[in-house]
């Protein structure tokens, strides 16, 4: 139980770490164009989320996300294999810890001092963006998983998250621990500890979507039939 | 059945929110380059495409695309498989529709009003281009599903529109119900209702010579030789 | 045979309109920046090379180059398989003939008159960036399929040329029929006609050189060691 | 043997060209935004790290870093199979040997004198980017080796990188070959030789930290849970 935690805390640190560090890179490196500096940011998170989730699954599954973590074990409780819940808390835990951990490495790394992010992004649009992007979360991993097709679910996740930084106008946080460590760095990935109940709210509504969608296109797991 | 029209609907929707939101996206951020502005838009379209391909297949094959849908009608009854016609109408309906509530929640995402779109995009380079896009497209499907690969449809689908965004003057709808879709927003991936007819008409034409190429280069269902 | 040659032809044809095509739309969207121009450029080939090869190896074996198509029958011909002479002639007509209707099929798109270019590219650098470019890329094709793997071509080859139109100095053609296709476009993939036979001359030099390296470090077919 | 230095060489050699050149292109090509070099020349990075180790592992194990081949070295002495020190030392001496060829053919290429760098690199922040970064590379390539999944190692490693060039404040040298190499040039990938001791030997302690992960992650090699 120990090597999971170990995986989803290091996993989610180094999350949080890619998504903060490539901002504060792009803010520096391209000052004047704010769309370049997103491109810059999504394409390292495209490459380093895929990467995490590939090298970590064998040892924990790779959740990374409390979202998937909570629909992980609602799945599996209905089949009666699910993930204890102090088990699925140790997880949780783990995650938060983890995503703080990684703003703060980030912040080391660019010698950037650890402050609460003042940027707010409550609005109307980007709270139904988060929903639709954890909602596809959610429907891409468990999709994949219900179809027999788990190693499919590193690069998807990336590829995803690739689009999803620019069809949802939230850029797709997607991610409760992600989320709050995003607080912890006032650069360009950061988020006001205002906005975080916001985000993190429509995300749980958002990850409850996405299971439904994913039982109703799914019904049972399965191979695949094409 | 609904649960194969729900996964076209969904997934032609998705689709459209994607080009449709990161198009947005693309302009509200980078407004100084239209080219940046492209490349944006078109790797969220290379990730998005993919990976909605990815996770829908096995629930309806994954066509989101009218064009397909008649081609694949049109070699099953060749095999006496074919797509039974009132099955191959649901699918285009729900196209149509999953196109037209893609493009209204891109808007609502970005607090953007649903309005007709003004982009008058009729020239005959453009309408070269999509005759050039469909026939790619739909040669790039079939010809990887008659040689027993059709698992590799979702990532090369995606390439290949990443690819045609840039080679095709028209940036490839390629696409009648995300050509429809694309009229309700009047943003940078919009198109006039003026200019969709011609658009169609060439997706049309597109479509028939792609499928004309596919079974002059794959004259026999086959596995591949290499 | 003729289905062999109108996939060299078709292949070809595409694989050139995909770099000029995506060279003129990239000068016009963004008009600033030459080295956006090229990531452009350089990302739409990515793409669009290794759907080509994917799609059409099963047809013709995907060599769209004349320095492949040689190669192959050189090393074809030491294990008495070869590749009769008329088909690698037929091959390299079908090559040359498809690369200048591939460059007038983009300037049709993008409504640019077909002239000759006038671009000179020819110095020093230029030249032995061209032999690098060739050897790497005999070298990534032959030497996958020496150790089994000639399903990795495809992509191998569109990720090699994504780093080759960088890391060279010459922006990497590497194929004589896509240099003569190139001749046909005044626009950002235009070489003159003066510094073609130049950069053809390296490209077999460096053919030569790629096949070296191929027998020197997997001396006979095999499987992978790893 | 032989042939396995050779490989060894000539992999570093060319990602050192690749890492150099494409730099010294990006510079050159858009002088205004030194953000959209460093996308530039991580992107080519990403694609030609991946070719060079797909094709060469079957060759020499592509390994291409001194951190690696220590790495593997040690963890093979545990298991009984370590690779002879003889062949480990005759690996680092063709990594170093390789990487300043490459960085003088970058040089040659691009017609830029071969002359020691003076960018200095030097920052608490930059150090521990090294650490963080070249602990990532030995738990990315020997997670992957201890779960049976060694294939994936060539578009992991690519993809990995393209990640650390930007989370890391320093880009993720991450490779004492590569520093040594980039000290002989004077452009936008160069390191004053001043910067390196530093830099190698904060690769050295990088590398001992993924290894613990790595064991403490993975403790028995396996196939995946998953």
């Amino acid at each position: 139980m120990g090597r999971r935690l170990f995986a989803e805390f290091l996993g989610t640190g180094l999350l949080v770490a890619v998504v903060v560090g490539s901002g504060i890179a792009a803010e520096r490196l391209s000052p004047d164009d704010t769309g370049l500096q997103l491109l810059q940011n999504s394409l390292a998170t495209v490459f380093g989320l895929a990467i995490l989730i590939l090298i970590l699954s064998p040892a924990s599954g790779a959740h990374f996300n409390p979202v998937v973590s909570l629909a992980d074990a609602s799945l599996r409780r209905r089949t009666g294999t699910g993930l204890p819940v102090p088990l699925a808390a140790g997880y949780m835990l783990a995650q938060f810890t983890g995503g703080i951990a990684g703003a703060v490495l980030a912040n080391v790394m660019f010698d950037v001092p650890t402050e609460l992010a003042t940027a707010d992004r409550v609005t109307t649009g980007h709270l139904v963006g988060e929903i639709v992007a954890t909602a596809g979360l959610v429907l891409v991993i468990f999709g994949l998983i219900r179809t027999g097709r788990a190693t499919l679910v590193a690069p998807a996740v990336g590829a995803y998250i690739g689009a999803a930084y620019w069809f949802t106008s939230s850029t797709s946080f997607a991610n409760p621990a992600v989320t709050v460590g995003r607080m912890f760095s006032d650069t360009f990935a950061g988020i006001a500890p205002g906005s975080a109940p916001a985000f993190v709210s429509m995300q749980l509504i958002g990850g409850a979507l996405g299971l439904a969608a994913t039982l109703i296109l799914f019904p049972a797991p399965t191979s695949p039939v094409r």
